[in-house]
C-alpha cells in the first residue's frame, strides 16, 4: 500500500515538474525516498537534470554526479555554460573524472560522446564456463550491460561479441572464440549520432560497440540512450522545418528571452528576403494600375508555389535524414519532382481556371477579358507550382552538399524563395498574354 | 577472407535495394547464404519485407513468415491489402497463426500491436538457482529476451520483474519474490505507441510489459521495436508539418501515383482555402485601384504572419507530441505566445517601417503620403504577426481537443489561414489610417 502511495507521489512530481520553481523542485525531490530519488533522477531529461543539479547544494550535486554513468555525466557537463564546467568536474572522483574528460573530448553529436566506456571484455581463449562466472562477477560492477561481452585481442582490438544468451546455450568446455559472432555492427568514435540511430533502427540491436581508427574498442552505445537521441534529432528537424532554430529544451523550459532569440533570427531573415516581393511588385505597379484584377490573384498564386515547395522540401529533408535518399540520388529525385510538379501544377491550374470562369458567370467580377485573365492565372499556377516543387526538392540537396543541415530548407524559407520568383513568373505570363488587351 | 567478401556483398545489396526491381531483389536475396539471408531479412523495413515476400514463391514466403517473431509477422500482414491477408495467414503453423491473429486484433498504433507474446514467466516462489537454470533452458526457445523474467501469480497477473543480472547477484537459495522489483512500468494493450515510446525514452528501459484490464500479462514490447516506431512517428509528424499526408514508406519506395495522391489532397484544400484571398482582395479592389502602393506590400505582410504562425504551430505540435505540453497547459502557452507575438511583431513592424522610409529617401517610390503608408504597413505587420502567432499556437490544441492529430496544423495550413485574415487586418488598418488622404 505504501509503495503504491509513493509511486503516485513520484509520478505526480514528474507531471508537475515543468511548472515548479527550482526551489519547489528541490523540495519535492527531497521528499522522495533515496532509492526512489535515484529512479526519479534517471527519468529526468538531461536539461532537467542540469536544472535540478544547479539548484542543489554542491555536496549533493557531487553525490548525484558520481552515481551517474560517465556518458550521462558528460552529457550534463556539456550542457553547462563553459565557465561552470570545471567546478562541476572537480566534484567527481579521479577515475570517473578521467572517463568523463575523455568523453567530453568527443563532439556532442558523435558516437564517442554517447558511449559508455564501462563494458564487459573477454579474451577469445576463455572457456564458456569461465566466461559465465566472470559475467556473474561483473553483474555487481557498474558496467552498462552484462548481457553482451566484447571479445578483444591483446591489442584491445574488437574481434567479436558473445551474448549471455549464446553462452547459456553453448557447451561449457568450448571457448569463446568458437561461439562468438564476428560479423558485428560497429561504429567509429566520430560516427554521427543520426547514423548510429539508423543502425539501431535497421538492425534491431541493443548495444553497438564503438572503436577507434585502429579498431581498438572504446565503449558501447546502448539503445536506451539512442531513443532519446532519435527523439531529439527529430525534434530539431521538425522545429527547423517549421522555420525556427532548434529550441534544444522542452518548450515550457525555455525562457521567453531565449525563445524569442531562436525565433526572431529566422523571422527577420525571412522578412528581409520577402521584402524582395515589394521590390518585384514595384516593378509591376504600372501593370497593376492598368489591370487591378491582376493583383487579386497574387496571394493565391504565390502561396500555391510556396505550399508545393514546402511539401517537396519536407519530404526530401526527412528522406535525407533517414538516409532513404542520398546525395547521389539527386537526379532520380529531380526527375520525379519535375513530373510531380507538372502534374500537381496542372491540377491546381485547372481548378484555378474553373474558379475564375465560375465566379465570372455568377458575379461578373473580372471584366471583358476574363478568359485571358483565367488563362494567365492557370498558366502561372502551373509554372509556379512546378518551380516551387523543384526548388523545394533541390534546396535540401544543395544545403547538404555545401555542408549545411538540409532541414534548414524550412517550409517558410522555401515559401519565401518561391514567393519572389512566383511574382516574376506571374507578371511575365500576364505581360505575354494580356499585352494589347488589358496591358 | 570469404566472410569479409560476403559482408560487403550484403551491405551492397542493402544499399542498392531501393533502386532494384522486384525481380532483381529476389535474385540478390537468393545469392546470400541462408544465415546471412536471415540477418539481411531482419534489416529490411516492414514495407520492404512485404515487397520482398510478395515477389517470392508462396513456399518461400511461408518459410520466412514462420521464422519471423509473431509481432513482426503481424506487422507484415497488417500492411497487406485486406483481400491478400488470409492467403498469407494460411502459410503459418497453427500456434503461430493463433498468436498472429491475436495480435492483429489490436490497433496498429497500440502497445498490443507492438508486443511479442513470447516472454519468460516465472512464479514468485521459485528459488534463484531454479530460476537461473530455467532461464538457461529458455535461452534455446524463441522468446524475445531471456534477460528479464516476468513474475506472474496463479491468475497470470503481473506482480514483478526480475532481471538476469539481479539473479546473478542474488544468493541462490533466496526466492524470486525476495529479489524482484514490484514498482515496474507497465502499459495497457490499448496504450498508444507514442506514449510507449515516451516511456522508453523517459525510463531508459529495454522492455516494457503489456497487461490487460485485469492486470494479466499479455506480452512485452522491446526497445528495438520502439526505435522504429519513434522514427516513424517523427517522420509522420514532419511530413504533416510540411503540409503533406504521411507517406508511410521511404520516399523512393512510394509509387508516383500514390505519392501524388498523398500530396494533391492537401494542396487542393490549401488552394481552395487560399481562394478566399482572391475574394478578400476583390472586396478591396477599389482601394487598390485608388492606391496601388497598397498592393506592393501584400505578399510581405501576409507572409510575415504565415511565418510567425508556422513557427508557433510547429513548436506547439512537437511539444504536444512529446507530452512536454498537455491540453491543460493551453492558457500558459496562450499567455506566452501573446507576448511572443507582440514582441516579434513589433520588431518586424519596425524593420518594415524603416525599409519604407529608407527606400522613400533613396528612390521616392511611395508618393507624398509615404509616412502614412509606412505606418499602415508597420501596424499591419504587428497585428498580423501577433494574430499569426496566436492562431498557430492555438490550432494544434484545438485539433487535439477535437480528437484530430495536432500535426495537421501544418506550416502551409497555418500560413493559408493567416493569409486570408492578414489581408483583412491590412486593408482595415489602411482604411483607418489612409481615409481622407490616399483612400
Amino acid at each position: 500500500m505504501e509503495a503504491e502511495a509513493e509511486a503516485v507521489h513520484e509520478d505526480e512530481l514528474r507531471d508537475a515538474w515543468p511548472v515548479l520553481s527550482p526551489r519547489e523542485r528541490v523540495e519535492g525531490f527531497h521528499l522522495l525516498r533515496p532509492e526512489r530519488a535515484r529512479d526519479f533522477f534517471a527519468t529526468l531529461e538531461p536539461p532537467e537534470q542540469v536544472g535540478l543539479l544547479q539548484a542543489l547544494s554542491p555536496g549533493e550535486r557531487g553525490t548525484w554526479l558520481r552515481v551517474m554513468a560517465p556518458d550521462d555525466a558528460a552529457d550534463v557537463v556539456q550542457r553547462l555554460p563553459p565557465e561552470e564546467r570545471e567546478d562541476w568536474l572537480a566534484l567527481l572522483d579521479a577515475p570517473s573524472l578521467r572517463e568523463v574528460r575523455a568523453l567530453l573530448a568527443y563532439g556532442e553529436d558523435a558516437a564517442g560522446g554517447l558511449m559508455n566506456p564501462r563494458f564487459v571484455r573477454v579474451r577469445p581463449e576463455l572457456r564458456i564456463d569461465e566466461a559465465l562466472s566472470y559475467l556473474r562477477r561483473q553483474a555487481r560492477e557498474q558496467v552498462e550491460t552484462v548481457y553482451y561481452a566484447y571479445v578483444l585481442d591483446a591489442e584491445q582490438r574488437l574481434v567479436g561479441v558473445v551474448s549471455l544468451r549464446q553462452l547459456f546455450q553453448a557447451t561449457p568446455d568450448k571457448v569463446v572464440r568458437e561461439v562468438m559472432r564476428t560479423d558485428l555492427v560497429r561504429v567509429r568514435e566520430d560516427t554521427d549520432q543520426e547514423e548510429v540511430g539508423r543502425l539501431f533502427g535497421r538492425h534491431g540491436l541493443v548495444a553497438i560497440p564503438v572503436v577507434d581508427g585502429q579498431g581498438r574498442m572504446k565503449g558501447i552505445v546502448t539503445v536506451d540512450d539512442i531513443v532519446t537521441v532519435v527523439q531529439e534529432e527529430a525534434t530539431e528537424d521538425i522545429q527547423k522545418v517549421g522555420g525556427t532554430e532548434a529550441l534544444g529544451a522542452p518548450y515550457l523550459e525555455v525562457g521567453l528571452r531565449a525563445m524569442l532569440k531562436k525565433r526572431a533570427g529566422w523571422l527577420l531573415v525571412l522578412f528581409l528576403s520577402e521584402m524582395l516581393t515589394a521590390t518585384a511588385m514595384t516593378r509591376y505597379q504600372d501593370e497593376i494600375a492598368r489591370a487591378v484584377v491582376l493583383s487579386l490573384f497574387v496571394p493565391l498564386i504565390i502561396s500555391a508555389g510556396g505550399n508545393a515547395g514546402s511539401q517537396a522540401s519536407t519530404l526530401v529533408i526527412r528522406a535525407l535524414a533517414l538516409a532513404q535518399v542520398r546525395l547521389r540520388d539527386v537526379w532520380r529525385v529531380l526527375r520525379r519532382e519535375i513530373v510531380s510538379g507538372l502534374l500537381l501544377g496542372a491540377v491546381l491550374g485547372a481548378v484555378g481556371v474553373t474558379r475564375i470562369l465560375l465566379w465570372q458567370e455568377l458575379f461578373h467580377l473580372y471584366g471583358e477579358h476574363f478568359l485571358k485573365v483565367a488563362f494567365t492565372v492557370g498558366l502561372s499556377v502551373l509554372g509556379v507550382v512546378t518551380w516551387g516543387t523543384l526548388a523545394g526538392a533541390m534546396l535540401p540537396f544543395l544545403l547538404r552538399r555545401m555542408g549545411f543541415d538540409p532541414a534548414s530548407a524550412s517550409a517558410p524559407f522555401v515559401a519565401t524563395l518561391v514567393d519572389v520568383s512566383g511574382l516574376v513568373i506571374y507578371f511575365t505570363t500576364a505581360e505575354f498574354i494580356l499585352r494589347g488587351t488589358l496591358l
